[in-house]
């Protein structure tokens, strides 16, 4: 289970962006209308609600046959038997999160520049988060990187790339033609009023636009 | 290292009681006041922050041959090369965090009640902590318990309990009367303007307790 390179739909299931919506409608419903992967972040979670969520959620996409990947906590991963875990800066740093997880177990980091990119990559990670490529609430601290770096990073980088950070339906073309193939999204699913139209609609552009390719 | 049965002064290294104080330097007092064990505690730390801190701290507690657990992760505890992880009753369960940080690491459960007490025994708990005892600070969500159970929960479990819970060196007596051998603080020390002093007074207390018995 350590491939992500056919990943192009990458759904975010927050349960800040979620609001009252069950994690698990939503992640059925991001399924259904697409998605290659989910993430589970719940920042706001005990570690034992966030393992509670965990296991519930695998139960739907281990039916789905997709991955989930857990956001910041490795032994949460590790105690659910999660597929992954996506680390971000301020997390363990990704060699000592591979000595928890292993070898076969997904393990993403987010980046914020070019270098961090490359960083990760020779720490080893699967696969690369970048952004925020858009304003977005989600990382209120970090200033948008816009769409000039996603060409530079994306032929620096071997390990797929995922775009991230304020991209929805509106703004996922500009993203595509800077040259991305991959992108997560956390609001664009989560807080849509119909999630899986707004994953169908997400996915069928990235589709239509790899075929190009 | 699964030995806990000599403990008797338990202090909590906490990032918030310490205010501007350096860690390195509290831990390093309360050990030469008499600590048999610390906790690193910092609730607000990132993982990477909180791991980090935990290596400064190993480098002193190994020096004097004392444990370190790291409250709540188990996973920078495992990274970090910790001596274990002190769970709390929202933190992994217990059987959980053991399979992460195998059978040698030692895992302390925190409980409010007889029942929980005597679960965490059941569980595999290394140590029991206890409380809170008195109205603390730390633990704003948690009736205190007073001292009227510490011996019922001592007679029922037979792993250490170490009572917690506002213990300082004007109520400390009161606990050991109540049948008290072990106890944890986190102001009693983090706050005391010498805490190497406040460290070596409770211990004093404690081992002239113990030698009566």
């Amino acid at each position: 289970m350590r491939s992500c390179s056919r990943w192009t739909l990458y759904v975010i299931v927050d349960r800040a962006a979620a609001g009252s919506r069950p994690l698990d409608e939503l992640a059925a419903g991001a399924i259904r209308g697409g998605a290659d992967a989910l993430q589970l972040r719940d920042k706001a979670a005990s570690a034992r609600q966030l393992l509670e969520e965990a296991r519930r959620l695998l139960a739907i996409t281990r039916r789905a046959r997709i991955p989930l990947i857990i956001n910041d906590r490795a032994d949460v991963a590790a105690a659910a038997g999660a597929d992954g875990v996506h680390l971000g800066q301020d997390d363990l740093p990704l060699p000592e999160a591979r000595r928890l997880l292993g070898p076969r177990r997904l393990i993403g980091q987010s980046t914020h520049s070019l270098e961090q990119a490359a960083a990760a990559e020779a720490a080893g990670a699967d696969y690369i988060g970048f952004g925020p490529i858009f304003p977005t609430p989600t990382k209120p601290d970090y200033e948008p990187i816009g769409t000039g770096l996603i060409g530079p990073v994306a032929s620096r980088v071997r390990r797929p790339v995922v775009c991230i950070g304020g991209i929805d339906r509106g703004n996922l073309e500009q993203v595509i033609d800077a040259g991305a193939t991959r992108v997560a999204v956390v609001r664009a699913v989560c807080a849509a009023a119909d999630p899986e139209a707004a994953a169908r609609d997400l996915k069928a552009l990235l589709t239509r636009h790899a075929a190009r390719r």
